[in-house]
């Protein structure tokens, strides 16, 4: 990393390459795939998370002419949320339902060389919170790595598909259910799962990359007796949620992981806060965080808490994009991260630092949140307790920003980020711990959110704080984005369009419907000096049911579907 | 019909338009829809099956600039089998399994405008032999009849696919499936079912247009005491087969309806063939034929069967594709049939005379077939019975082509046949009837066609009677097909490629992998001036399962998929 290096001036570059210079902290062979200037070595392409691609043959000018080169079927429904990886002249895919299958393709042609499909059983459903998902695999020396919704993770042949080992990362039938792909570092395979809303006690834990055996296991909940125990009531934390549900990112130069937690568990907060829940001291540690820790032994260097106390769901999974960015005249090395909470913090990666935290969509909860203090100012209205609900309160439990993966553009400085723009009644109830069944404690009938529309991809602007150009939609819980040194972002919406976008001001290129809804991040990759785009549809089938009347018109903007849709120009 | 009008010559008219001088005698809705030059709107096109439309803004020079207009998810997966109607601005399409769903599409953009989902159970799959088709729906009158697993038949109102009428056209348990849409002629909605391996009793019924009652139910296997009740052992005609489970086709001017009649059941001719079997009297009458009727009353006009005596499961279901061919000099109204037993037929639609019977497949059953006699010349060898298995025989049970429709193009005079090169040893072994259980009978593992390929798209002159050209494939069971007055023929396989072809040579002009197996059949319309080419994919998954190796190539191919993809010029 060096100095001279920002974020706004430097266009056409991946992180992920600046990051190289740190290369023997990482594992060199996935740090080599995501370097690759023409692949798609990772969930987010690079250990920044950036989902930048410095590729341009597609660009502003000549997107309107983008083709199909091929479709692919997943042969599996409900919600398809994966983002392929690209490793050489292979796209590795995987389907919804556990994986159902994970595929190997010729990633010109869409010939298949492989499949996988492991023996999933059907009673995961019940135990998936938010539906059978998968959001992708994981490659490092020559394995693809595969979490999956039954509490297993298994590292296969990257050249035939075939099982190299597997491992037990946690027992779904308490609500577990592991569905994003895992981090690579050095020689461990580091995999968080999901369970929030069962109750469960969240942890990250690391497998060593040649056997699948566990290396080390760190609970982000700690418990009664241990540091910052206190900051739970009675035995909660046993139950005190916290999940790492996605994938993290990493900083080789100071060899540290960066993980989300979930909310925490139950949603009611008087099951579990101590003191006066935010006003007070820093309460349900380590949930609704971002956690930084040492990827050689799990050990927590320091938490940023988005969400203290948290009382709305406002899991706080969402990545962390690492970036070094230009703040009051300084090359700064940040991540940054657009919260469910609605707030977008920018935090210093190296000291934890909290430097900017600014709403970036229609927020009630909070009026500001203190980076000096690291506390939001609440609207104490909107913090529910038994007897006082919370009326309208912005954003609901979907978040200002969900799972959908935003984008960093180095080129124009901007993060583009799938929003939404809901909200919601809030009351709790009574609730007690039941293995394996909804932790909850809470009713939470949805609303619009103010101003006509329910989602927004926002181009914002992480130093000046604000969204430079929207593009505003009917519908929340749109997919994810993926931006290009060809001044392109590209985005699908829950209709199921899929769109290219010029990234400078917002205008939008190019357009095709893929015939379901779109949640999943799209990716780049070049074959052959061919540039291609590559995008997984198929609509959320059991989010929807959370939502209402919302969640109505998001079944009805298109069918459930499991495809990957890849285009080039002629 | 004028006499001035011929099959050869008159390029760029379809022959539904040419029949439309007899429209009085249709249904005028459904009529009209057929010959909109714009439209697709029956499942073969028009009441001549002929798959032909007039469109040529999309052509041979110009395809190979083909674009994804959109795809659209059909949110049901398994062998997807459709084929769309489009009637002025809408496209109609079924998904798999019963179907699950119709959707109503804006045609040129994909905007679904209504979805009907009925309540299939799912036992249905135990009485589907051959997968949970729906090959689409049919219109006249503002409705839109759809066919159904379930045994049901429903008319929906096609502006808004709310049921107007449901009935009952078979008691499913019996192993009687409906997969394929009904004809309507004039007043009356007339359809057919599955079950020839399960030992149904086939029937072809009409029902009132307007309210669905049934009009007249006639069986295509007469019983002991009825005519040609004696082309039967014993009561075996009660469990005969001759099933009508594909779409029929009609001539206004003679006002005849022609429908294929399924092999008879079971597969062991010992059990129900009289005689020495197809040596003697025709036998098993009227299985695996050609029935023509009168649409008024249900009354049988004549047949012609042909594969007599059924003794490979040759069903008889293909469709008679009509057509005003020059044959010696003169102007003949004939059907043209591409049988499973390997034999192009064509025959005088008007007098039910054989013209020709021509092998278009490696056949081994037969020598010839005598139009004259209406007999095969048979291979004794080839006809099993207790004790001598049949060795090798030829085509095997799929036949020299299945349920995929063909196309007649009057511009090039040549018949497009998705066909199959598979053999087959057929042995038998006694077998006794059981409601809703397979009645077969025999053992029949498959074996591939001479020549190293397993399918082959063939363009076939029907009065030269012989290959014009050919595109081979390694797999059997491939789409069906679609040819235009824009010189093409579009075609897709099993492995999802979707081609579009030069219908004159056989050149190869375009193609495109869509990610799953194809086996329907294309359609071809234009909205607002513009045309467009539209095709379901979505493999075939039962039936691999009855042919072994060739089977698990066929699996292997694509995965299962259920998406439509329609495609236009920029």
């Amino acid at each position: 990393m060096t100095d001279t290096r920002t974020g706004r001036l430097l266009a056409g570059v991946a992180l992920s390459i600046g990051l190289l210079a740190g290369a023997a902290h990482a594992n060199e062979s996935a740090m080599k795939a995501a370097s690759d200037p023409n692949g798609w070595g990772m969930y987010s392409k690079g250990y920044d998370g950036t989902r930048f691609s410095p590729l341009k043959e597609i660009n502003a000018d000549n997107v309107k002419n983008l083709k199909l080169a091929y479709s692919f079927s997943l042969a599996s429904l409900r919600s398809n949320e994966s983002s392929p990886l690209v490793i050489g002249d292979t796209l590795y895919v995987s389907s919804s339902w556990g994986p159902k299958y994970v595929y190997a393709l010729d990633a010109a042609t869409g010939a298949r060389k492989w499949t996988y499909e492991p023996d999933i059983p059907d009673d995961v459903l019940q135990f998936a919170c938010c539906d059978v998902n998968s959001r992708g695999v994981a490659y490092a020396d020559g394995m693809i790595f595969v979490g999956r919704l039954d509490g297993k993770m298994v590292a296969l042949d990257a050249a035939t598909g075939k099982e190299k080992w597997k491992t037990t990362v946690i027992d779904y039938k308490q609500g577990s259910v592991v569905t994003s792909p895992p981090l690579v570092v050095k020689d461990k395979v580091i995999i968080g799962f999901g369970g929030g809303e069962y109750g469960v006690r969240g942890s990250l834990q690391a497998f060593d990359v040649k056997t699948g055996k566990e290396v080390w296991r760190t609970y982000t909940v700690p418990l009664k007796n241990e540091p910052n125990g206190d900051s739970w009531k009675g035995d909660s934390a046993e139950h005190g949620g916290g999940a790492a549900w996605l994938t993290g990112t990493y900083d080789p130069k100071t060899n540290t992981v960066f993980w989300g937690t979930s909310n925490p568990g139950p949603w009611n907060t008087a099951i579990r806060s101590t003191g006066d829940g935010n006003f007070g001291k820093l309460s349900n540690l380590y949930t609704s965080s971002t956690i930084a820790f040492d990827p050689d032994t799990g050990k927590i260097k320091w938490w940023q808490q988005n969400t203290p106390a948290d009382a709305w769901d406002y899991d706080g999974v969402n990545e962390a994009v690492l970036a070094d960015l230009k703040i009051g005249g300084k090359t700064t090395p940040v991540f940054m991260k657009a919260d469910r909470n609605g707030f977008f913090f920018v935090t210093n990666r190296e000291t934890g630092k909290g430097i900017t935290a600014e709403k970036f969509v229609p927020v009630t909860w909070a009026n500001k949140w203190d980076v000096k203090t690291g506390r939001a100012d609440e609207n104490p209205a909107q913090r529910a307790g038994p007897g006082h609900p919370a009326k309208n309160a912005c954003p609901n439990l979907i978040g200002g920003k969900n799972w959908q993966p935003m984008s960093y553009n180095p080129g124009t400085g901007l993060v583009y980020i799938p929003s939404n723009n809901v909200c919601m009644d809030w009351s709790v109830s009574d609730i007690s711990y039941k293995r394996g069944v909804f932790y909850l404690g809470a009713e939470f009938p949805t609303l619009p959110g103010p101003g006509g529309y329910l989602g927004e991809l926002i181009a914002w602007d992480p130093v000046a704080n604000k969204k430079v150009w929207g593009m505003k939609s009917d519908l929340p819980f749109n997919g994810g984005t993926m931006t290009t040194a060809g001044n392109l972002v590209f985005w699908g919406d829950l209709h199921g369009d899929f769109r290219a976008i010029n990234a400078t001001n917002g205008k939008e290129l190019w357009k095709k419907n893929l015939g379901s809804g779109i949640g999943a991040g799209p990716i780049t990759y070049s074959v052959k000096g061919k540039q291609y785009v590559a995008i997984v549809v198929g609509r959320t089938a059991a989010l929807p049911a959370f939502l209402g009347d919302v969640g109505k018109k998001m079944t009805a903007a298109a069918p459930e579907g499991g495809s990957l849709f890849v285009f080039s120009l002629n």
